[in-house]
């Protein structure tokens, strides 16, 4: 899909994208917290099923969603943790305060924290913040950018005509459970010319900078994929199902920064039903 | 291996750490000017067989060379990119300037610059950098350390005394090409409590950290494993090939944080001769 015009102007999308980066913020206070602590082989050793990842995915989840509450009442909330909160107006925002659960617990800076607002049609903003690497990504409406050091720095998908020229990310081949998806995927990683795995949110965010060119994954939810959608689509890249579809609601996604390596792979993908 | 009883007194392993440091810092200079740097694509599209990880990494390496000949002109060196001078003393330098590269070519920060220092017998001084996070890990006899922010803080290994509770790392399962490997290292992989790809160095360090257990790997050079050595063995955990006995000449390799893990991993992986 590209981006679909926008309910939002782009002021508005412009203070959105703010606010969402102040949430952001204040789940970085949290995630940090439990990065790399030593919590999980205490809770290891005493039985309990608390692990840090989960201390912090909830308690990053509730402080994002007590300033949305309070700036904007009237919006819905879905988020990971914390479930779905319906609003009196179109807009919805759609959380995963840590996407990329094993790259945390294993402590690999990879994990991010995604926020993403719904304008009711699509994502309109988007935010992949890994306050770790402090890499802040940023998208909107025809624009996309990279936060680093106080510097910002507008994003832009490179070229990439022909799958034998692309490298290709996916967190886990073990995310393709249903019949055929890994044989499809496969297929498409045999012609790509490097494939990384373990990558999680964070190879959509350098698909947008122009340094890698392909994801394709499976068994995704709504919340790990529309803070991305945003970012990809606002750095001039595609975000799509399998079968070139809106990707919004999660399943078997392909991004990519160039259309043309994105309709040679889905001619593979979408052998699919 | 544990560590054997070092040619160097500790004050002579403080000192050969700390230049390790400065060679560290003189690679980042160069490596950092072509990480996510926009020539790849620029050559890619004159058809050049440049690329940036090429230049990084024998720059790097030209920058390396040129510190270690300067100060210790009687020890040896053996480079990935412009391969082995011999010294006139026992002590040589193993380098790598891009460990992971295909990290690197990707955007991923988690490519390490890798500088060790053999004895003659044993790699006693090891450093691994990853400057675009700012991170470094250091490792001498009976003691490794983690420096980031000007901040310092001595690694531990963690307990794990069984495979089911252990986070295993490795960078690539198509790095198992012998006959068997990839079977076996299947076979540990499913006992496993989780395991994380595209790994590189980097994994190795988090080991060293306390926070994963296992990196199981093949294909692998002296230059790929000698500087993690001490940062492993430092910290309290071991490294071995998969028969449990030396692993500086690279091939297949276990790193554990806790013996009875690699112990028990080795009983699956000792099988293939």
């Amino acid at each position: 899909m590209t981006n679909a015009p926008s309910s939002l102007s782009n002021d508005e999308a412009i203070a959105l994208a703010e606010f969402a980066c102040t949430l952001a913020h204040a789940a970085a206070d949290v995630t940090l917290k439990h990065f790399r602590s030593e919590l999980g082989v205490d809770n290891k050793l005493d039985g309990s099923d608390f692990d840090p990842v989960t201390i912090a995915d909830r308690d990053a989840e509730t402080a994002i969603r007590a300033l949305i509450e309070n700036h904007y009442p009237d919006h819905g909330i879905l988020g990971e943790e914390h479930g779905e909160k319906a609003g009196t107006s179109p807009f919805k925002w759609v959380l995963d305060p840590i996407d990329g659960t094993r790259s945390f617990i294993s402590g690999v800076p990879l994990w991010g924290t995604l926020i993403a607002l719904n304008d009711g049609e699509y994502p309109v903003v988007g935010v992949m913040d890994q306050p770790y690497t402090g890499e802040r990504f940023v998208g909107r409406p025809g624009h996309a950018e990279f936060l680093r050091d106080g510097q910002q720095k507008k994003l832009s998908t490179r070229s990439c005509a022909i799958l034998s020229d692309a490298i290709l990310g996916c967190t886990d081949p073990a995310m393709f459970v249903e019949a055929g998806e890994l044989e499809a995927f496969t297929d498409v990683r045999n012609k790509a010319r490097l494939t990384r795995y373990g990558t999680d949110c964070y190879f959509y965010c350098l698909i947008a900078a122009g340094h890698a060119d392909l994801v394709i994954e499976a068994s995704m939810q709504p919340y790990d994929i529309q803070a991305l959608i945003p970012i990809v689509e606002g750095a001039g890249g595609i975000v799509t199902n399998w079968h070139g579809g809106d990707a919004q609601n999660g399943g078997r996604i392909i991004a990519a920064g160039d259309k043309r390596v994105h309709a040679e792979a889905l001619t593979i993908l979408s052998r699919l039903d």
